[in-house]
């Protein structure tokens, strides 16, 4: 079923960009913990585009509203559905592309797994606005984690060929969501700005990489050998349209490393063991060693782009061409920052009620 | 339940390094294959480390035995259960481990994640040994692939700074298996050899990239948006001990690349639809596209290094030193070119099973 | 995961009693199948209350809404999201039970485990009202066996002492849904509701039997060990409020059957296998023999009842009465009938998208 | 997949009647836990027929051996791998039933669902030989029970038309293994022989009834609305082979009763609170009332009986004649009594684990 994720803590996505409806239905969230709607409201905003060059105009509002499992201002322990109504639905304009696959998005790979039902409407099922459901699922698990003193981040760290300096942990607190490529490094803003603009006037897009942090996981979590720490996580980032990459720690640089180099020598610091580098980002057999969990998502350019491309006609089956038209994101990276958060804080609050870490909550 | 993996072809990995034997179970195999212990001995024999410079000199047999689910040469439909016993067990050497865990390894969290209980010896349920049970699920997954006419395939790419030039899907056939680098550039393999020589010299060890592949891949496998085809297969993948990274196609380097660039442009071959470029990796919305499958991971250097390194006392908790003498790979990446096939076959005969691809089993 | 069920026709339920709606999410019904509100809400109207003595009276509307999954008039493949607003609903009754656990219900175990924050105003998660969701499903579920040739039916066969005479498939398809005892055996309706009338002027409550039926399922369907046809029937049925036992074919009454008795001696007949008796309902070794299926449930008299009743304060711990005012089913097993249809339907639905029966649906 | 069974404690089952072996796989059992063989070879002995008339003679010696998960006595946290080797195998007797389905066997749907490759000697994997592995499973579930102090009992209550007395919890712990009938009431125990040694002279069998308890579960235990205590019970116990129907408390008797008969009305015992009755069989919602949980299988008659019996040629597709002779088991019902215990056991350690209560193993 490929619908659904998570043992303990399992969440259900549904809804497509232009039915009536996206959400989420959240099974297995302990009772007792303290959730509003604002709470929700508060992550699902950070999704919304920051008034920048080169994001998308569409002014959903995005409101989220919360129709089971909360009881007086507290989660029951049954299945908590939410879900935001669609309003700004312009759906004509997408009848054009319903045989025209438009290249890069899954037109084409959907049509043909549905037999040509799919709600191809803006990309439908596959359409970014899923995450929506995502991000409030993210929210709730925040909520979750932090009564564990587990703390998760992400922020923007490359958009084409402009890389990010390394942040501290606070300048990625406190820069992300004030600026609105999402990255803590505040002189890079201005870099990666003026590159979507550039784009945007060329009618083309970019992609990028988002960094995904987890602070404060306490050694232990997670096992070998399938389901790993890495391998759910993996599974989870995958499920954000357009991301292509997932690495952790060194990733793929560790490729060209000594062992005498890469490996992460082990130091006692204060009263517990850490070690002095942190290669393995934070896993090591698939289970967290106490150091932060640090994982890194490449995502492709944006797809839809208004440049003449190359399609074909699926009725007739015969070559054809396209021009994407609208509103785009030129960059999609720093939408799907707070979308990387929620999917780091899902994967995470699994397994930290399977380890029984979140215990403020009652029951 | 971090041991099973899979829907309709379900794999339970068992065993530890030291142990009575190593093994696999699977549940969902068809009735009706014709299966020998010869076929799956075939695929774990490639697991062995060719004679070569700086690979371990372990001689265990491995020899596969088939203890249910299989009744005159043919699959019955019923679980199948497939090990090999461990031979070649000398346990004395890691007792002195025991209580300083070893860099890069998952000694210190497997210690702390099973309370001082888990077997130790080897790395235990860590080792790469645990590998062989996937390599012979491989196996059985190959020959219920080749029914639906798909091909898995593997091999390294790179190792340290060392790559290799791009090859044919005939070289990668014809080379990979005659060489100790496992590498379709014939040209690079001497290259590799040699580094490998060097590191094995020096105490110490390097990393790599297999990428992987599979053809004929109808297009309309996967599912969004969890469990999706790139997904699965890195949750899969990151079974493997010492993979850090997984992309697809294009991968990182997307990050970097413009959308009319990477943008896989449609045209009709044939009586098909197919993909100018394959920066997509064969799959667009978590669903194959009809082009080749595409999946790079990285492989971090072997943890195992005879040079002095830092370590702590779990017991006294206190800081010391340790260096691991014995034998050991220089680099894990040949050996684990099968396993990345492996992988790859056993995510995709779910699917296939899925959508009733493999038609010649009876049932 | 407690609110989910099935392998490849996946339902969550969802929803309270007195909470703003309730409903089910369905994953995995096949793209293509004609389906529209008002197929659904012809099945959940038969859950309602006929026009009989004994009967709740609570006015729901009941309006089933469809919010994603549908697009003109056909399912995507997308996640189908099912509900219906609660209307009718008069909470403050339930306050002063808060505390004071109602015999026979769950208000204790719930209380319990989740720590006093479960919905209690109208059993909240535990009510009969979240049946309405199952019937939803069945209602899909049918429409899906129905292109594979099988139907399901259920009837009353017992309330109370008063045992319905066996009845021929064609009068339960022409009778159960003419009569409010839902009873094919129109001699034992009268019976019965007179029955249920004296129940009502005591103030008290009986129970009874219903029987499943599932015709034309072919030879081959389900599996041994676990989730066998009769494991996965028995673990859907249970979910039902209510039921307290299960039996297939004979049942408990074959514990007192000698085996040339109880034995179904094969025979040909037409061009197929079939058996002279049906003493295991439909099922040998967890998997369908061809003949009908027949499963019977018992359902436990209403818990809610006027009479006076012990029960405890559960804030100071101390003893207590109670007797429960307001409209009670005297009797629930009519309006579980077409419950147990739904999930007949939505086990077999489950079972036979595993075999590829339903073909006709595009994919 | 149909041969694993539960969440956090995973059992796979595997082997057939007269393959090399049967067995389980344990995934999920707590790392610390003190384990050797004999533990479970003391389990596996109860199942194995006592000095009686009318038991199968068939002398296996089912020695349980330790595959992986243990080291140095005690759990390492990895899948345990437990078997024993099929030793006294013959199975020419089975070839001339390969086309003759026995009534009552699952031959016949074997045959077809797995197209005539399922290994059909002595039942292959329908035997009741598979329950071997179940009672393996149900030795370890059993220790980590004791940790929580629960206690899994089961006993036989009915041996067709002979009804055991209600016996007290002293009385099953004392009595049960000490006698052939694994019956605590010693007067039905004569009775219930002689009715055996009857039917076994006239070449016949006989069905019976099983109960269960679990005492010391404590309230809480469990969840709506699937996967409820009952459902996973159910689903459990119709693992086991000849089970047709399933009751918890009153059962199918609740149908005949009224509310105010039915209902447990609750009083405060000691610092807790009980019911006066338990009618429920100790579950209300799902969910466990601290009350003894108590659970009835009925088993139906062995099908294998020496009388002629009709059945077909699946080949020619014609009426035949088969009598099964050799030996067997004229009521199969005392020798599930420990299956129906360990069902009981796996079944609660896997709900245990999730609510933490075996704490005092390591982790």
């Amino acid at each position: 079923m490929s619908n659904s994720f998570g043992e303990l803590f399992r969440i259900m996505s549904f809804g497509e960009s232009h039915g009536p409806c996206v959400g989420i239905m959240i099974d297995g969230c302990p009772a007792g913990l303290q959730l509003q709607a604002e709470d929700i409201q508060f992550e699902v905003d950070k999704r919304r585009p920051a008034a920048a060059a080169g994001q998308t105009a569409r002014a959903e509002e995005d409101k989220v509203e919360i129709l089971s499992g909360v009881f007086r201002g507290h989660t029951t322990g049954a299945p908590i559905l939410l879900l935001a109504w669609n309003m700004d639905v312009r759906s004509d304009q997408y009848e054009k592309f319903r045989f025209f696959p438009r290249p890069g998005h899954a037109d084409f790979t959907g049509y043909l797994k549905y037999g040509g039902f799919n709600d191809y409407r803006g990309g439908g099922r596959f359409s970014g606005r899923v995450t929506l459901g995502l991000v409030m699922a993210g929210a709730i698990a925040k909520k979750l984690l932090r009564l564990a003193g587990i703390e998760v981040l992400a922020h923007t760290v490359q958009i084409g060929e402009i890389e990010a300096n390394a942040s501290s942990t606070d300048d990625i607190r406190r820069n992300v969501y004030e600026n609105p490529m999402r990255c803590a490094d505040t002189a890079a803003v201005k870099k990666m700005s003026e590159l979507i603009e550039r784009f945007a006037k060329e009618g083309d897009s970019i992609g990028g990489v988002i960094e995904g942090l987890a602070l404060n996981v306490p050694a232990g979590i997670g096992e070998p050998i399938f389901d790993s720490l890495e391998g759910q996580l993996a599974n989870a980032l995958f499920a954000i349209p357009a991301v292509k990459g997932v690495e952790f720690g060194a990733g793929f640089s560790a490729a060209k490393k000594r062992g005498s180099e890469n490996n992460d020598q082990f130091i006692i610091k204060g009263d517990k063991v850490a070690t002095v580098t942190n290669n393995a980002g934070g896993i090591l057999g698939g289970i967290s060693t106490g150091m932060p969990v640090v994982v890194r998502v490449a995502i492709k350019p944006t797809p839809s782009i208004s440049r003449i491309q190359k399609t074909v006609n699926l009725k007739e089956m015969e070559g054809s061409e396209l021009s994407i038209g609208g509103r785009h994101d030129v960059c999609i990276v720093p939408r799907a920052v707070v979308v990387v958060e929620a999917m780091l804080a899902v994967v995470l609050v699994d397994f930290a009620l399977g380890e029984r870490l979140i215990t403020r909550v009652i029951k």
